[in-house]
């Protein structure tokens, strides 16, 4: 058995099923082990951003790590902006990051790089193996490491020579940590805001937005009058018809400071406190109002169930019906093809237990209304702002999840930072609905350019905010990777070309020409 | 005055003519301050792989560095795999990035990030402006660090509110550090070398292969009977009908060390030791030969011109006429269409003064005879050995020799990992020929996967080193970023698409199915 061998059975042993991978010649010991090895599903990305989006996708879906496996210190840092996303999700996932062997570091041949510079920013835990017998133990550290409440990125680092060389066995799984449970200071000052009779509003991320924490939340929320709100963008949360609705808080920061302006009471479960996406001129970056006192019920690191379980039992609200969403879907529009009506149609057609994966941008502002009634359904958004997240979790999420529908909803501009997940959702067959909205800009910039007064755009400055001349052909793109699309330039097309590929199974692409 | 005009007039004060960006929120008023800025070229990719890699074959072609702008840490961290590249090509770069304003970085805003630790392992030269009034003499700074021998990259980070913020006045040009002259020892060393009667190999790189250089070298050779070798990849060499030919050091080390074992003295010029590529199980990593003595003329940081000089003085070879390569070209080729095949036709219609731009990988393997004969043209490779360099540093090239032709080769896999580019190169209407030799799989790895001893590849090891099921289709991919495109199937479509393509302005790429 080689170093690689007992890496991967440890792995297996550990509980990770799934690699997804970009392998190059330092790591050919651990493709033929894969070759052996029952029980881990291999899953090839033509760029590595498309590997760690999806290793994303699936650990929000499963709660588990994917393994990628990448090529050295090029190989990680092509993966590093949908890391920095799952970092910010707090998912657990473990990169193995092959590297040079021992004796061949300090030659400093091209691909020589410093692995772990790059990773450093993006991981809780590194580790370079130091020997093909220790790799093993490595590996399962590693995975208790990326399991570690709330999730985390571990890198181990997997020299070519302790990939090949002679190991002992595979190594056992570690305990994984438990969630520590929130203090009771906590939850007490959290139940003396929500009784004070001042307006309370509880503002969550994490475990909260799951099933059983918004049916908690809903309990309280019913039962003193507090309001419920999430973070703007959300690591996982559960929707649709008889499940606790909660309001965002906007993008914009005027929008957001005027929603939390009435709360004397900000009571935080699984999040932190609420800040601006960007800072603009003269504007405040903080979003908790002037006045307002703020309450850690639970920190991202903490057990937010238990915390919403105690605080429902310390206001009395156990027993309590919350209020849910009514089933309700708009009608399919007719006409204009536009934001609004790609959501209404969206609303009307989708399926039930879909999980839609939303990286739409300025495109996507109507959809959650639109889709607030629909089926029970899962969403899922881009939590680091680095674009390029959606098509890539997308594929995750249809590994973890077979027999699901998902959705991609994607904006032309970040679609194409990672198009290449389109020849892996061909490749593996993924369930997979991808709806480009083309609106051939950055729309979001042609917004903030204004905002924060740096003037109307010129000509240079347009085209470095468009996407046009030429334009972008989504359906040839998709075609050139195998995967079926087509062309919505109306609502009627949309309706009928939405419904078409929901019912198709394997992947498709619809570009909503806007 | 802000803080981003004063930037700019200062980097165009300093010779910086060219902007590769994908900006975001944080960067607009740099935006803005080009759309007042006369002498600065802006060109948007849609990646930032793309931008990264235009740059460093923008600095290969000019000497001079063009500026990157990018958007915080994952902006940063997408280009890195091409600064990887610029780096071990040691060209001068300056990367602008954005982030938070200074007052809004402690808020860990979702797309805050660790940008200096991003940039530490490509970078030679960081610093974070810290106001808006010192932000002109950084950028003079950073033009300085990237000009300083023999090139670096210079990562300059600029948050908002230094962008924004009232500036006094661009800053002045620093002087740029001359290259340091080789020591006298040195050149001696290799005098006596060369007189010893012993067989002796020169190993070159950077300026040594420029048209200068190897006229110099061939002078040396002449008269003493050394041999002339490149390194395996190249920065940029001068190759071409009535130039003096090097022999390249072959990939593999067997091969590499066979090459090199008749040697007894190896003079380095411009270059570090070689070394293989990757390790393998009881294979040697070091390729000088044993009993071989090595003599650094000039270090990649010298001035390997002057040594070439003092060294052709110390053997008396100053007037020697060099041997140069004869015009020849071979025959259009007829039949299949395979790497032998391409090459021929490649080498038959190069165009005079052309840039090859070399990713070719597997199948690029008989070009580099077929071309040598061919007119006068420059040929760059990739250096740092993480792919997608190819296409991406076509775009920069073009950039910077406007009315020269330049053909990209490029693998279908490493095309895929920045197949962005395209659409830059239909955008900006560059004079590219991109041929993409499709042969559905990452070959090198088939060969390495035996050669580092992991066996024959079972059908899930297969399966990663694998493009196909579903084949790319190249001309979709194209045509879908506006770039005319068509698939050749036989030598003779090849040679009939080739010459049409190199005969037609702008880009359009060819798909050789092997």
């Amino acid at each position: 058995m080689n170093g690689a061998e007992s890496l991967l059975q440890t792995l297996v042993g550990c509980g990770v099923e799934v690699c997804f991978t970009n392998p190059g010649t330092s790591e050919m010991h651990f493709v033929a082990a894969l070759d052996k090895q029952e029980g881990m599903r291999s899953v090839l990305g033509l760029f590595e951003g498309v590997v760690t989006g999806a290793a994303d996708g699936y650990a929000r879906m499963t709660g588990k790590p994917a393994c990628t496996l990448l090529h050295l210190g090029p190989g990680m840092a092509n993966g590093l902006a949908n890391l920095h996303n799952a970092r910010r999700a707090r998912v657990p996932l473990v990169n193995v990051v092959g590297d040079h062997a021992t004796y061949h570091r300090h030659l400093d041949a091209p691909l020589t790089s410093n692995i772990a510079g790059f990773a450093g920013p993006v991981s809780g835990w590194i580790k370079a193996s130091e020997s093909a017998k220790t790799v093993a133990a490595d590996g399962a550290a590693a995975v208790a490491a990326a399991m570690t409440p709330p999730g985390q990125i571990a890198t181990l680092i997997l020299p070519a020579d302790t990939a090949w060389g002679e190991a002992i066995e595979p190594a056992a799984p570690l305990p994984i940590p438990r969630w520590p449970a929130p203090s009771s200071t906590a939850i007490d000052a959290a139940a003396v805001a929500l009784r004070s009779g001042e307006p309370c509003a509880l503002l969550m991320n994490g475990a909260a937005l799951g099933e059983r924490g918004l049916t908690l939340a809903g309990r309280i929320a019913k039962h003193t009058a507090a309001q419920l709100f999430a973070d703007t963008f959300v690591t996982r949360i559960a929707r649709g018809a008889g499940r606790v609705d909660v309001q965002r808080v906007p993008y914009f920061g005027e929008q957001a400071a005027e929603v939390l302006a009435p709360f004397r009471h900000l009571i935080l479960v699984a999040t932190k406190a609420p800040v601006t996406f960007f800072a603009y001129p003269g504007k405040p970056s903080e979003l908790t109002p002037a006045g307002c006192a703020r309450h850690t019920l639970a920190t991202p690191e903490q057990d937010a169930l238990a915390a919403l379980e105690a605080l429902c039992d310390a206001v009395g609200a156990r027993k309590v019906a919350p209020v849910v969403t009514a089933a309700q879907r708009p009608a399919l529009p007719r006409g204009q093809l536009n934001p609004q009506s790609a959501a209404q149609t969206l609303g009307h057609l989708l399926p039930e237990n879909a999980i839609i994966v939303n990286e739409a941008a300025t495109s996507g502002f109507a959809i959650p209304a639109s889709t607030a009634g629909a089926p029970q359904h899962d969403w899922l958004d881009l939590t680091g702002g680095a674009i390029g997240q959606g098509l890539p979790s997308a594929v995750g999420v249809a590994v973890a999840c077979p027999g699901r529908r998902v959705l991609a909803l994607e904006g032309d501009g970040s679609g194409m930072y990672t198009v290449q997940s389109l020849w892996t959702m061909a490749r593996e067959k993924l369930d997979v609905t991808a709806v480009i909205f083309a609106n051939r800009k950055y729309a979001i910039l042609q917004v903030e350019l204004m905002r924060v007064g740096a003037g109307n755009p010129g000509r240079k400055a347009d085209e470095m905010l468009s996407l046009d001349r030429p334009d972008l052909d989504w359906v040839k793109l998709a075609n050139g990777m195998g995967v079926p699309a087509t062309r919505a330039t109306t609502a009627e097309e949309f309706n009928t070309q939405l419904a078409r590929s929901l019912a198709a199974p394997g992947p498709s692409l619809i570009e909503v020409a806007l």
